[in-house]
């Protein structure tokens, strides 16, 4: 089965592309530079493809980014926030229609290079401000999908009601190399440990007691900290 | 009500964009440049935005050209076909996926600038080979758009069951300036008159009983020969 991954390099799309290529799919796996700050995603997505020998196009929908404006994850006149996703602030790291707009870059390459399936790895646990990760809106996608050609393309989610633990667990059990992932929205040399994803990640490792190999940077709070949501000054 | 209207500088968008206009709507006309050989339809589309004082952002997608190969629209390697649009040949011209791109920019771009609806001016003529015309992927598409964001955007569709004699009809009710508009795929300084889309826009002129003030290229054939259908060498 030829197969289009919605691939980042973090840590969700990696745990959903190693089980797709060990079960024999045709990956082709289809990243997005909208013009995002942590642009080391786009380097560590290409370096996994590359040992892994999985092709990886670039859809640049950078020219988008004033149309798309807002966002704190592709302005750098917006700070990134930090804190837990659940807090207000972290909506400035919504890029407006993100999902629906790579969704549809996936499927029109699906079509252009005759792929039956698209994958994407959105997890529950992004809900509480990404409505575009909702199971709801991966169905109604999924539905727009299947209409869109003659030539039928189906969405696999399989992450959609699962915890971002739940893919940690998984990644685990995989042996995927969680290292090489990036999920830091800040773009530095090392994974900030403070900002939304950050957090979320090493709450995911704490939560799924697997061991987290992320180097964080030096002034990064104890995940103890972080838990009790008491570390910032 | 502030409307972002999918605008190509084609006559369909064109009489879309009027009564729109004229219900006081305050719209912002995307337009889409994704490598079209057609290009002159953008210079159209900003010419027709700049007389109305219309914003017109123009979403620059081009770089987007390989990854959605395969189309005659946007391969300067494959030659725009001529004849009816419900030949088998003219499939070519389909660019995969092209209308739920353009909705999910347009979506994105809505919720950008705080609009509530999103339009555009698909129509019923063009599903024998355009599956993303239809009204049921219309309605898919809708009901995705509703689930995308927290902020609701309605997509507003009305030509969807029209052909096009009927939208030619209501142009020249609400004196659309026609000539001014855009159709052929072969991008020259005049309409063809024998594409695809120069056929049916001269069948629906003709099909509405509108005169089409539309400069055609000499050698066209004459509409009555069109229909004849026996007009090809």
């Amino acid at each position: 089965m030829k197969t289009v991954i919605v691939y980042s390099g973090g840590l969700d799309s990696t745990v959903l592309l190693y089980p797709l290529r060990q079960a024999g799919h045709d990956l082709h796996a289809l990243s997005v530079d909208y013009g995002q700050r942590h642009r080391c995603e786009l380097e560590r997505a290409a370096a996994i493809c590359e040992e892994l020998d999985i092709p990886q196009p670039v859809a640049n929908l950078s020219a988008l980014q004033p149309l798309l404006a807002g966002s704190s994850l592709t302005s750098s006149e917006i700070e990134v926030a930090e804190g837990h996703y659940t807090e207000e602030n972290m909506k400035s790291t919504v890029v407006p229609n993100r999902n629906m707009i790579l969704l549809s870059v996936a499927t029109g390459h699906a079509l252009s290079i005759k792929a039956g399936q698209i994958a994407y790895a959105a997890h529950s646990g992004d809900h509480a401000i990404y409505p575009d990760c909702r199971s709801e809106f991966a169905d109604a996608m999924s539905n727009a999908i299947r209409l869109a050609d003659w030539e039928k393309v189906e969405l696999i989610r399989p992450f959609v009601d699962w915890t971002k633990a739940d893919i940690v667990r998984r990644g685990a059990e995989l042996r995927v190399p969680f290292a090489k992932t990036w999920s830091c929205y800040k773009g530095g040399d090392l994974h900030c440990g403070r900002c939304g994803t950050c957090i979320e990640r090493r709450e995911a490792f704490d939560l799924a007691k697997v061991n987290d190999p992320t180097p964080y940077a030096e002034n990064a709070p104890s995940v103890a900290n972080l838990r009790a949501n008491d570390w910032r000054l």
